[in-house]
């Protein structure tokens, strides 16, 4: 049995608009956008979103640390509101969709329920979080860390762009501090609707991804020191190469994430040879391995198995290999409710769908830290991000923005 | 039956002596050498080798590269001479033995010959090549290059140093030009004694290198084309991983040479991820590869094996592998007669020996050209050269002086 609700439908042209539109502010080089968090192009959108935000008759709050809260009341007035919205900044060669098909479907979820005359149970909430990118002050997701209490509001007034402006000195230029204390907001649910920044959706021909969780990450820096010699007058077997015992070390963390696969991924992004030359043997190289998988177990199955190779590596080509965990990230699990809610409203809505963990971070997996919370993915075009050339079909996006209408509406529940 | 000169010995402690007396000329940071070729440092050590030469009686001689030739007549003015030497220039951060040892263990036989007052058929020429390390002027040992007709002398004065300054000033700035044309000497043979550079000798306890020729060199530059993508979105099984491919090629280089072992030897020295970040799949690399073997056939066969790696690697990954040879140099055959000349000295003085191949490059190679020529090699501890560390061994030294000694009197013929 249909619900009453269930033939509603957001006005995708106009969210499509609002995305092309706003794409002004701060416009990249080659058709993407170029809105570094708290730059002038991020106030002047900014105050775009606040006034399109009261033009809906939404109320709009800011915090210490310039995220915007825009409410809609509810019949109950005492419900915690259902949350949702992602952000408004972009890396420095950024596209049109990161973050802001998050937000912009947000409020064209508020104007159709205006439209409508849909009035909730509980109130709606619309956040725009500062800085989630991390492209100009560290850390990423800065905002809703602080707004889950993982850092203290000083803490992150306190850091520092490239060229020394600090975070409380570049919202004061913008005149983007507001004066509500970070975390004040209690929020019942947080739904951010997100491009997938992968090529997972697009390959298998699906529209929706149900996003379960963050996954779990582990950064490790290595080194590999063997005994720099002349390539011409070193035989091989006398060497003690660096770069190919290296070579095996990439390998093998391929190897070892396969076996482990499908969700675990490993990923060597960076190595230096040190002192490098044409016809010289490389006696030291530095590399970095990024790893990722939705269960802690496997993180640290990795981790052992890897310095099993290693050590393996290590003495078969008499070299020194050393690795440093420099950082991990447990996997944040979404809200099981809030998950289920998302398959039910893709399912009714007609959408093929998959569930699937989230591979890079998001503000949602800070807020999953205090109150429940679950994402949305739709397909980007060859799982290109952070790239001007990012881009998502209009039909995806105002399906992923259904999704969030008729999420938002099984969490908040309508007046009857 | 003994030779009337088997007896005869260099003085050791003479030889000893002025290779650490010279290292006050240019005196490095580190107990090396920073003498780079036509710098200041160069013309002290030339004046005090022209010096010392002419103590010894011999004439001296300058062409206009600034080689210096010091001749020792012999019974028979008509007879092209027996040539020797090395060159007397260093790298930045060089050794007190790279050139040194074979150019004042030159010095040295000639001063023992007087010593001994032994009359040769042939006359002798000691020879101090100017620039064999390049590290100043491009190309390496661009005297001896010139010499055998390989370059004109107008394109070698018309090379300059990272300063602008060509070798025509250099070489007048210090007063080394001579009015010698190059290549009028002409010569019957030419020996060159040299540290290793490598760690054969060292490793099989063997006291002398009978040298059979110099490495062929193939030299080529390879790009890895593959996709950039996020190291979180990115499933290992959809990825286009340049840097995976890349780990295979340099393994695949170094089996390849195995398979050609024991003398073929391949490097990858130099490896450059384009855009390197810790969390992004590498998209792009490009890296180096030195190939040297002493047998041409060697340097074709490897090339062509590389290549089907390369291509069954591109297609197993979806990579794009480009290989290009941007230089080879046909190994050079040392003449057999002075080959045997310094294996029979060797053996009559008693030294372990073994034949091998010059894995470096050398004057003699150049020389090769031209005329007859051959090298001797003694250890230096580790394999280590261009380092100040650099170091043979004392006695190392004297035997291969003395080898050099025979093996000039063996080619030049005393005077019965």
């Amino acid at each position: 049995m249909a619900g009453r609700t269930d033939n509603l439908r957001i006005d995708g042209g106009r969210l499509w608009a609002s995305i092309h539109d706003t794409a002004a502010f701060g416009p990249g080089r080659a058709g993407g956008v170029n809105r570094l968090t708290l730059s002038p192009a991020d106030g002047e959108v900014r105050d775009w979103f606040r006034a399109a935000c009261e033009g809906a008759g939404l109320s709009v709050g800011t915090d210490a640390l310039g995220t915007q809260f825009a409410l809609r009341p509810g019949r109950n007035a005492a419900a915690k509101p259902v949350a949702f919205g992602s952000h408004l900044d972009t890396q420095p060669t950024g596209g049109r969709f990161d973050g802001i098909l998050g937000t912009l479907a947000g409020l064209e979820v508020m104007r159709s329920l205006n439209d409508a005359g849909i009035e909730t149970e509980a109130p709606l909430l619309l956040v725009n979080w500062t800085n989630e990118e991390g492209s100009r002050f560290a850390p990423a997701m800065m905002a809703s860390a602080a707004y889950a209490g993982a850092y203290t509001v000083e803490n992150i007034l306190s850091r520092r762009d490239a060229n020394g402006v600090s975070v409380a000195e570049a919202l004061a230029a913008i005149g983007c501090a507001g004066g509500e204390p970070v975390g004040a907001r209690e929020i019942g649910a947080f739904v951010e609707l997100h491009i997938e920044q992968g090529p997972i959706l697009e390959a298998e021909g699906k529209t929706i991804g149900v996003v379960e969780g963050g996954q779990g990450i582990a950064w490790f820096d290595g080194t590999v020191t063997g005994f720099e010699s002349h390539a011409g007058t070193t035989p091989m077997t006398r060497r003690r190469d660096a770069l190919l015992g290296f070579a095996e070390i990439a390998l093998e963390a391929e190897r070892i994430a396969l076996a482990h696969g499908p969700s675990a991924v490993a990923t060597v992004g960076e190595a230096v040879i040190e002192a490098p030359s044409r016809n010289v043997v490389p006696g030291a190289l530095r590399f970095t391995l990024d790893m990722r998988d939705p269960h802690s177990a496997t993180l640290d199955a990795f981790e052992a198995e890897f310095r099993e190779a290693l050590a393996a590596i290590a003495a078969r080509r008499s070299l020194t290999v050393e690795l440093t965990r420099i950082w991990r990230k447990e996997p944040v699990p979404f809200d099981p409710a809030i998950v289920s809610a998302v398959e039910a409203s893709a399912g009714m809505l007609g959408f093929s769908h998959r569930r699937m963990v989230s591979g890079a971070g998001h503000d949602a997996c800070n807020v999953a830290l205090r109150a429940p919370a679950g994402m949305i993915f739709v397909p980007c075009r060859d799982g290109v991000s952070h790239n001007e050339a990012e881009w998502a079909e209009e039909h995806d996006c105002t399906a992923g923005a259904n999704v969030l209408l008729h999420t938002v509406l099984a969490l908040a529940g309508r007046v009857p």
